[in-house]
């Protein structure tokens, strides 16, 4: 599955999809992604349906380009959201966390191409029986929630790909051309970046979010809550107290309520950087600026080229 | 830093290292490596300084291309070893876990090449201060000995590679040319492969051992131990129980007394599968059979020059 393939599928210019994540991605961040050649996603997962239509409407008002939205179906409010992909019958559909059986053919017969997020092969493999027309394969170097098998990228993609014939999407450890380069070797036909577009001028973070990550060393985030669903955050108080109690076997149920509700939106929306979870994958660590989304895809293409010219031939004694 | 001048520095055909590996490396792996082209290491971590000897006299006396040692320096015989390696005047030594400091300078003034394992930029930048001529960089996707950061190969190659201007050689996750050629990528000048070569003919792994990796699903491995210092380890009884000891929050003290002596040598070595530490890294879900170490080679470099040769141009519109 060439790259070509993947952007004639979704009709974009470059194979570089955004992230559909929750509290960064609403209609701004994902019309300047789909603008500079991308495909921007809407990310559900912090939105009820009214707010997610309407953050479509401003989408598609914005540009004519097309674009997907993500939806977990964990979510609280999966239902609702999906009914809305379906009425505003959305170009592409993102669906993480759950069965693919369960909106797959709904979706596809309403026109939708459909995507799912995998973290494991066998996940592949029923995604592509359920008829999805590709998977987002997802390492454990992202942001957020992962899995508890914690396949990295390097290891994940390939294997993914040696599984499915459709085409596979890379996410997880992608924020330069070197990274992009490197996802496409392993034998992606796309890339998926979440840290990356959450660190630029259009993403709906609070700034406070933003700078802190900005200030993030490379080994500031580590995925904790395993017990729970694991989840990839930055480090602060908050996190120390989840790491504590989880070095004393607290029990799943201490777990949940020491999480309570609302704290992701606290710290990435309403900027409690020290009380709230802050969702960000691994390359935070290298990520020093807060650019526009056009500038992300340029530097991108850019540096994947530059890298594709420069690999080293091997030596033919 | 280009991979030519690696194998250039290594005096070896192609820039792959064999990772000095406990149990599987003595002198019949790495003699086949480096007589294929490649960089053969006796991992000393599973000697005392009379068999390393030895098996540095074997080796020699077997080929006369460039070879290595590891020697690991939280191991109890690591000051052992080291004369060893000194009085033998060794090609190239691998140092990990440690300070670069502890040896850099008597390793060179004695006319070695000395390389350092890292799993940080941090590290790698002390390493270079230190004086060494490279670093391995080495991602949470590797078997055995990991670090608490739990960077991966994706995200830690390319950062070592923009802090460092001395070579940076990628480990963990790679077993095949696509990895390979994604090493390339990330900014890698060569690859250590530890688990693809442990699992071919010349290995010195039981045969029970090597057969339940072959059989070893993508999802087999994980990380435990995290108190003490984590380590990668194939699923079977004794690792269940070290997770159950973990979720209820044991100390480190009970984890090293459940841990005892020779658990690894039981395992790998002596073929207990159930009562022993089966190290091996996430690439054993997808390797399914025993080549020879020559065959490794040549598979890794062909598949890495395909690979090279079909990554997508993009599309320039």
């Amino acid at each position: 599955m060439a790259a070509e393939t993947i952007a004639d599928l979704l009709g974009i210019r470059y194979p570089i999809i955004q992230g559909g994540m929750a509290w960064c991605s609403g209609a701004k961040l994902a019309a300047a992604v789909s603008m500079a050649g991308g495909l921007g996603v809407i990310g559900g997962g912090s939105m009820d349906s009214d707010l997610f239509a309407e953050h479509i409407g401003k989408l598609r008002a914005a540009t004519d380009k097309p674009f997907g939205v993500n939806i977990p179906l964990t979510f609280a409010q999966a239902q609702g959201l999906a009914e809305v992909a379906l009425d505003e019958k959305v170009p592409v559909v993102f669906i993480s966390a759950g069965s693919p059986a369960r909106y797959t053919t709904r979706f596809k017969d309403n026109g939708s191409i459909v995507l799912h997020v995998v973290s494991t092969p066998v996940q592949a493999q029923k995604c592509e029986r359920a008829g999805v027309d590709g998977v987002v394969a997802e390492g454990f170097e992202a942001g957020g929630h992962l899995s508890h098998e914690e396949l990295t990228s390097m290891v994940l993609v390939t294997q993914v790909a040696d599984r499915v014939s459709i085409p596979v999407i890379a996410a997880g450890g992608i924020a330069d051309g070197r990274q992009m380069a490197a996802a496409f070797a392993l034998g992606a036909a796309g890339v998926q970046i979440g840290t990356r577009f959450a660190l630029t001028k259009e993403s709906s973070a609070h700034p406070d979010f933003k700078r802190r990550c900005l200030e993030a060393g490379a080994t500031a985030t580590l995925a904790v809550l395993k017990k729970l669903s694991p989840m990839r955050m930055l480090e602060n108080s908050f996190r120390e107290k989840l790491q504590e109690a989880e070095a004393r076997g607290a029990s799943e149920n201490e777990l949940l309520s020491m999480l309570g509700e609302g704290r992701p939106r606290l710290g990435m929306f309403a900027g409690d950087l020290e009380q709230g979870v802050l969702e960000i994958g691994q390359v935070a660590g290298m990520i020093d600026d807060l650019p526009s989304c056009a500038e992300v895809i340029e530097r991108l293409v850019a540096e994947y080229r530059e890298t594709c010219a420069c690999l080293p031939a091997l030596s033919q004694q």
